[in-house]
């Protein structure tokens, strides 16, 4: 599976699970390409909503471009949502990241593995 | 051209409109084949969210299943957003209608061409 698919089939798991308990939830298209800021998925069960760039990685850390991180932020405040960060570890559950539990780098920011315990699990995210 | 690329590229056009004028735009992936109710395009100044489902069609009315548009109003009530059908005939501008507008058939839901003036014009959608 090319890293692509391997990040398309990420974004459905989580709007599987987003659905599956009441959540509406969309992939954005082009999230990745598009010239303008967008999220990889959004969600909302009315009351809140969440935009979300979601990874799956092989590897013990994961690195974002503060571009994207900003563009994460300035999109979810025009869409008057949530900006989240999700990261699927290997044989991880899905963990769920605020902005500010990242940890900056010199080029933006990254979430290491063995932080693991700062995010929260799907169902903590949306209790 | 096809007609699914004719439909892509009319939901990149309204984009590129919407964040022409401040507003954040995106299209929803796989809007068209997903097994979960969605729009083609979200919308969003902050203050007020759009659901829209966006047609372009040469011919002179657009029908829209029963289906399509309740599930186009579940999406927009789960979301907080308004729920909009947006329509381009051949050779005139984007239109836009509320669910109120449309005119009912037996199996759903069309917009004719002749009623265009019902529509909103994209300057009095977002005004």
């Amino acid at each position: 599976m090319s890293a692509k698919s391997r990040g398309i089939s990420g974004e459905r798991d989580l709007i599987h699970k987003f659905w599956a308990e009441g959540w509406a939830s969309l992939r954005v298209a082009g999230s990745g390409s598009s010239q303008y800021p967008s999220p990889d998925v959004l969600a909302s069960n009315n009351v809140r909503k969440l935009a979300i760039e979601a990874k799956i990685t092989t590897a013990t850390s994961k690195n974002f471009p503060k571009e994207e991180i900003e563009s994460l932020r300035f999109f979810a405040e025009k869409f008057g949502a949530e900006p989240w960060i999700a990261i699927r570890f290997y044989r991880e559950p899905w963990k769920f990241y605020t902005l500010e539990d990242l940890h900056a780098t010199p080029g933006g920011f990254s979430v290491r593995q063995e932080d693991k315990d700062k995010g929260l699990s799907f169902e903590e995210l949306i209790a």
